[in-house]
């Protein structure tokens, strides 16, 4: 969906996971959490109730993804554009291949969203690892399709969609990183952050290419128009990180006001201990390495 | 051998050696493995009976390449191109570069399976790190051989040939870090992974360029054609993880309905703890790089 | 502001600081410190008097930027870049693009200075990884904004804008290594020479590029000139590394032959512990840790 | 020295280091050493003598790098070349690009020969992370000068450079490696290797490039001649790799069949406990950082 809506619905999208993660990592570091995120716990001492069980995470970006799969094919209504070859040309051509690409990009994040519902809702252990992985590969597959998008277009073209790929890429470095070590808060706080970059410029890109504010299109012959694209995102990545001091801000002040109201939502979860020594870490990652093989 | 043949053989070769590594990481996680491949005790302790200390995996990497070793000169039977220079020309030109390149690819992996059968039949104790030493030049060779390849060929020869030394260069590079972390399980998956992938993608490369289903020859100039090149390289990243998957699956199932066949088979090796104490590993890991200086 | 003033003085002034963290290197080495700047103590122990608790280093950085950040709009005196785009033109085209990326250049220094101040004058615990990672931040501005910088010039000023980017991409990967290991003399050393080369080549890039010594502009169709580049480039890495000797050799007179000077100075730090054990670093460093989730 | 001896001195050069090194690694692999060159005792403690004292390595480097210093300005005989500006000629032109950059390159490690013979045999306590910081300077701008000497020329010289480039840019990645982590035998070997393949390739790029053995020089117009630049280089990569396989063979047939031969040599030196206990290397490492402190 080359235009103005298909770059700016999956930026909010993006903008939103790092805005909600955003949050995660600022209650997890008021909290002295040892983890990002808790793991939970076996599946035979976990709460009762389905709609406790429910993986919510991974249902969201499965029913997020979908309209934009579908998109791909189906948008505007009545068109379909779900054939590969056209096999009445004698020249046997592709057909649609921005299409396929797009559907390429949701699916990995389809694919990242079940294998969560299946790690969290079905296993008996959870396999934070293979999600990890899975998210990983969306995003490293997200960043080879953008360079191959970028072929054969002009420079305004590929240098935006390389300071798209550039946030990308930090975030699956980040993520393949944590599969290792993933007690780093400055981590967490590096992945919300390229997260919120890449959903904000992912959105400003769609605006500049197909609807600038202007009124008047951007062009690559114009020298003014590329290196602003420079500035602009380093004025993201400004804007970006100051968010993030705000988020943790009015978290903290959420977390030292309401002391109390924060227990309750915890509850479900088998909260990490906050004591400096690193033995119970160490025995936390022997028991995730362990639960690989064990299934 | 620039032809569909040439580029499906070694492509299927890496494939099943993918499939074999799968099965052998699959069962590796399952019993809680601290190493892929657990070292052979030292040789004067090892079973008796040649058939029990032949070095099988060196003798089929061998065995496997020396036909494309050959087929590089001699195939079709009666041609020769043996020759580096032809003399008799003024000019004094190399000759047949492709064939002395595919040739030094095919003599990278004989040397390697070479390193193989020598470290494990005839040393007194196996050299692990050289053999992945081995393993990791073979591929690092290959790797600029490949990028030497794309040298004045056009867009789609150039992208699909760098979209094979992805996954080629991520091999070397775990292979490397093996030397240091060989209890990886993470790692051991990755290697699998890249390896199902460069095997898959190899011998889809030889039919998208010489041998197209479609009937048709792919042409740089259309950029639909040079797009799908990331697409489906997506759409092998995808599959061969769900391969993977599903090897694991096959292997879990036959571990939990099988426990008892799996033990002869093992008999021969000296199987690493499972205890979680990494003391033991570290014991292991010293004796490892002292044998290095005790041939 | 692209002519001879403005880079002589940016680079001045990176060089003084590279020469100012050199002093500190050198007396940290030979100290035998465990941190290159000691943290200071909680708010509420440290020394009184207002003058004492001055986050001076941070005012510095604020004070000697805003010249510079004003400098790109208002210099010369009369003028106005203050415009983003012009509205009255039909085209609306941006203006003073090289003045809007020296302002983001400053402001991502200034930015860096405010977190000092806030960090040392106002939290109740200092943050020493944001200060770290808002300088990291500015360093890798710059050096996007550099990388920009070369759009569509030629091969001199590419090469030179590049050969400037090498020392500040390695100072952020030093800033954003010393995140996880703030302890590493090596670390300190480098980092400080990089400074002193990014600083000393900012100067002279401005020298050779706007007001060369010879009365000749240096031409980038000459094949001399191009290559002098990088010669000139290794004789300002030798020249920058005997400066570090040098400093490091007046710092050990200094600090041999006049013992007592030097405690009033440090009276007012937390001085670190010089016993080898690494126990109390890794205290240390979980105590850092601590900090960052508890403000 | 843009001429066959100009490459094939100092290929000859850093091959025979290179051999030096693989005889000195071989033995320290056979010895169960901790470091491939054990640091000397403290000055006080070492023996008497001036010829035993004498920093031999250092004076070998600046020895051999003199000639290679002065002989890019003054051969042939009766030439001078110190000039760096045409002052007389109106364009001011930059003079002898060439012989400057040679120059740099030589004086980069007449600079780390001197670097040295100061630590080895002025300073109280030798300095063996400076020193490592000197070869590594003095490769890094070697690699520095060498892509710069591929500016304007032809796609042979280019990629013959960049295959030059390779193996340098490794040896310095070893070398800052080495840093932190010196009692690693893979990492010795493996810049041994770098180091011969840096040596036997320089030569052969001298022979290619002006005085090819065919009597015809390579072109770059012809795709067979810059192809069978990466074959030969692969060539080259195993033949060094068997060639450390025997040299490490010779050196242990040496140490099992001479075991009393080697005492004397090294009774100059503290040997390093051979015991796998990793207390004593840390304390080893420790007093190592604590010398860069207490010099």
């Amino acid at each position: 969906m080359a235009n103005f809506v298909g770059h700016l619905l999956p930026g909010l999208i993006f903008f939103c996971f790092g805005l909600y993660y955003a949050v995660l990592a600022s209650l997890a570091l008021l909290r002295g959490q040892r983890l990002l995120i808790p793991p939970l716990p076996p599946r035979d001492k976990r709460p009762q109730g389905w709609l406790r069980q429910l993986p919510i995470e991974g249902l969201v970006k499965v029913v997020v993804c979908i309209p934009g799969f579908l998109g791909a094919f189906f948008y505007p209504l009545g068109s379909n554009r779900l054939v590969l070859i056209d096999w009445e040309d004698p020249e046997r051509q592709f057909l649609y291949h921005n299409s396929w690409q797009h559907m390429t990009m949701y699916g990995f994040f389809i694919i990242s969203g079940l294998v969560d519902i299946v790690s969290r809702g079905w296993l008996p252990r959870q396999q934070m690892k293979l999600e990890q992985a899975a998210l990983a590969l969306a995003f490293q597959g997200t960043a080879l399709l953008l360079i191959s998008h970028t072929q054969g277009k002009d420079v305004l073209e590929v240098r935006s969609h390389l300071l798209l790929v550039l946030p990308n890429m930090l975030i699956v470095l980040v993520l393949m990183t944590e599969l290792w070590f993933p007690d780093q808060p400055v981590l967490w706080v590096f992945k919300v952050w390229m997260l919120l970059l890449f959903g904000s410029w992912f959105a400003h890109l769609g605006s500049f290419l197909y609807y600038p504010i202007t009124g008047r299109p951007w062009r690559a012959d114009k020298p003014g128009d590329v290196m602003f694209l420079t500035t602009f995102f380093c004025w993201h990545l400004t804007l970006t990180a100051l968010l993030i001091a705000g988020v943790y801000g009015l978290c903290s002040l959420w977390h030292h006001r309401c002391p109390l109201q924060q227990e309750p939502e915890t509850a479900g979860y088998q909260l990490c201990p906050t004591d400096p020594t690193t033995a119970e870490l160490k025995q936390l990652m022997v028991e995730m390495n362990q639960e690989d093989g064990k299934i």
